[in-house]
């Protein structure tokens, strides 16, 4: 089953509203087994929906479209659908009914006229009911094909989306598409891609995507789509063998995990706990940590140690350190990550201070000059990078690296290994134009 | 001018990344002139690629592409699109120089050949150097029409579209528009909405735009095109006068700065500096504070006290408040704003506790429930509030209301004014279902 979607609305087109639908739907559609092949976002106009629907039925068998399903007169989905597969409308007398017990218990007073729009829907269709909002989803039978219409509304959507829509695709689809994912940190994508040359043809033709994200890359691996349904699983494994063997100690998972959660499961593991000083970060390697529900089993906090005086007051930075080599060093990143170890009374303590830019630079440690430490009982593991980018990406690869050094460190491997990205040259660095 | 926007990639269509290039270019595109009339993601394949340039081109005179410009064999863009308008492709000299040096300077060990794919353009292109990355934007005219390749990497194609594609639309299009921005926090879209009703007539017709943004929402006001140049400014001030006046003192600046900078403003013309104390953003608030260039000049450093040990060693809050109150409340973010003002020495101190979900709500304090502090020499502000959203979103939105509510204490404004958004109800709330 191939499958488009279709955005529909002035405020996503002008670039009022991001679109966040369309890919909770993709990945919707791919895990029921059908392929997406297409999107395209247009705006409230009959003829320009009528254009986008005759394109996606081109090349798709079920189209799914989402938004112009309010009540005010620019919602025009489904008249502009319906004109366009000659079906004529109806109110949908269970809709109507819903729609006006809606508004009498959420709102004051009589129910608009306009209102009734909503329980407006195309001859003939199948009507999933909002279990959240008013506009119901409509599934339309057309030629062999399906249209699917959906509110705009991200929650409204979802709620259809998994109720009904997965159900129906599972069902129509008929199979379960087989990947293996397998993400890696601290490694180039053109490096990793050079490694892995040959996996398509040793798995007979499977398709390799490289997907850069943050601060890492992941690989995944679709199975050809005539490979037997008992034999997936065993290729599946053997596609995460390959990349595994060949990314070696820069993979951090073989399913979808982020870092941080991969690190959060290693501390967890051995019962620690982890605290964090941060500078030129000034919080996000925290964020980052606490992202993930239930972080506070293993994150205790950190210091935002912005200032000078806050390294040493704080963060146990001794002054004579930041006198002789200067709050972005070696040393003081490893001070950082010890003394704050020690002020939080934990097994595991980690250090970031660098230069994000665009000023602060010197011709000694440009912009981008970063030093991470993580230290346990173990001991400590320290290392000094040169970034690229503008201030917020020189912080987020910061983060990432100190969550990678904390990794290694936890996993008992060492700090970097041959290939690392961000590894600055033996020479002192040049200043930069 | 009439513009589409495509994005390349089986990583936008799977679903695997979210895409936000296409809103930040249709934002860039309308600012600069042009009108966005449609958006198609589409695979990394050449023959679907091809499909979509045909369509866009039919409909709009300037086409832009993001992502498919990387070195490895799936990024096709670049051959699809030649392939297409019928363009031979070369190795553009000063990108192969610039890709080269940029390697040398972050990598160990020769380039690996693909990379050179990277200074691949089609023949006759104007090339926009990368300043931030590899690949480089190109320009090409074809029929009296343009296409623009882009890369897909966000801050890459940013700064390629800030620096060179706005200008060339600007120009281009051949008209300057003019508007009027106020950006505001605090207040509900509908809300503002309703109060700025009568804006458009007012003005001869403008458009008025809401934008809603990181926790706020921002009015743009652009004017029509038939006012003479002389008029432009006056009629500018005269719609900025207008937002402000209704919108009152959720007004946070008429010009493109964010919260952050302007409470970083205000701290510095007290030459104030402030420090932070956060539970559940776990970070976010430092980050999003020294996200600005240059804000050692006011911004301390701060404490992620994730557990209550931190709350009460680091940050001075009392073991009887936590006992009695709980960590989420009014007593203990007063607390922490109070303490963390003390314990760092100065003039400013904020506090954030709250339940961000998904687990951790109970009947009495729901998931979304927050409480922010701030304290200064003039006393302490406290507001409760109930958040909607995922546990991201909650957490962002603790953030913006902290640095709200330190921008109205630096100000001397009421911690809260009618209209508000994220007051809690007079009543309990209701356990939800």
């Amino acid at each position: 089953m191939r499958a488009e979607v279709l955005s529909i609305g002035n405020e996503v087109l002008s670039g009022r509203t991001l679109d966040t639908n369309f890919q909770f739907l993709a990945r919707l559609l791919e895990e029921a087994g059908a392929r997406v092949v297409g999107h395209q976002a247009v705006p409230d106009e009959e003829g320009a929906i009528a254009e986008a629907l005759r394109l996606a039925f081109a090349r798709a068998d079920l189209v799914l479209t989402t938004g112009g399903l309010g009540p005010t007169p620019d919602d025009l989905t489904v008249e502009a659908v319906s004109a366009a597969l000659d079906l004529a409308t109806m109110f949908d007398a269970p809709t109507l009914a819903a729609v006006e017990a809606r508004w009498a218990r959420l709102m004051r007073g009589p129910m608009p006229d306009r209102n009734r729009r909503q329980a407006l829907v195309p001859a003939g269709a199948t009507v999933w009911p909002n279990p959240v909002g008013s506009a119901p989803g409509v599934l339309i039978a057309h030629g062999g094909k399906h249209v699917a219409l959906f509110p705009g509304v991200p929650e409204e959507m979802r709620a259809l989306a998994v109720q009904f829509l997965a159900p129906w695709v599972r069902a129509a689809s008929g199979r379960t598409v087989e990947y293996a994912l397998v993400r890696t940190v601290g490694i180039a994508e053109s490096v990793l891609e050079e490694r892995l040359a040959g996996l398509s043809a040793a798995l007979g033709g499977a398709w390799v995507a490289y997907l850069p994200g943050q601060g890492g890359v992941d690989v995944r691996v679709t199975l050809p789509e005539d490979v037997a349904p008992e034999e997936r699983a065993r290729l599946a494994a053997r596609a995460r063998d390959y990349v595994c063997e060949r990314a070696g100690d820069h993979v951090f998972a073989t399913e979808d995990r982020t870092l941080e959660e991969v690190v959060g499961a290693l501390l967890t593991a051995q019962s620690a706990h982890v605290a964090v000083a941060e500078s030129c970060t000034g919080g996000l390697l925290g964020g980052r940590i606490t992202a993930t529900p239930g972080s506070s089993v293993y994150f205790e906090g950190g210091v935002e140690c912005y200032s000078n005086a806050s390294k040493v007051a704080l963060c146990g930075v001794r002054p004579e350190t930041l006198e002789a080599h200067g709050a972005v060093s070696e040393e003081t990143a490893r001070e950082l990550a010890e003394g704050i170890r020690a002020r939080f009374g934990v097994g595991y303590g980690v250090g970031v201070t660098g230069i994000a830019g665009p000023d602060g630079g010197t011709p000694e440690k440009p912009v981008g000059t970063v030093h991470v430490a993580a230290t346990g009982p173990q001991g400590t593991y320290h290392r000094a990078m040169r970034l690229f980018g503008n201030r917020a990406q020189v912080r987020e690869r910061s983060v990432t690296a100190a969550l990678e050094l904390l990794r290694r460190l936890l996993k008992g491997l060492p700090p970097t290994t041959p290939g690392a990205m961000f590894t600055p040259p033996a020479a002192p660095p040049a200043p930069r134009p």
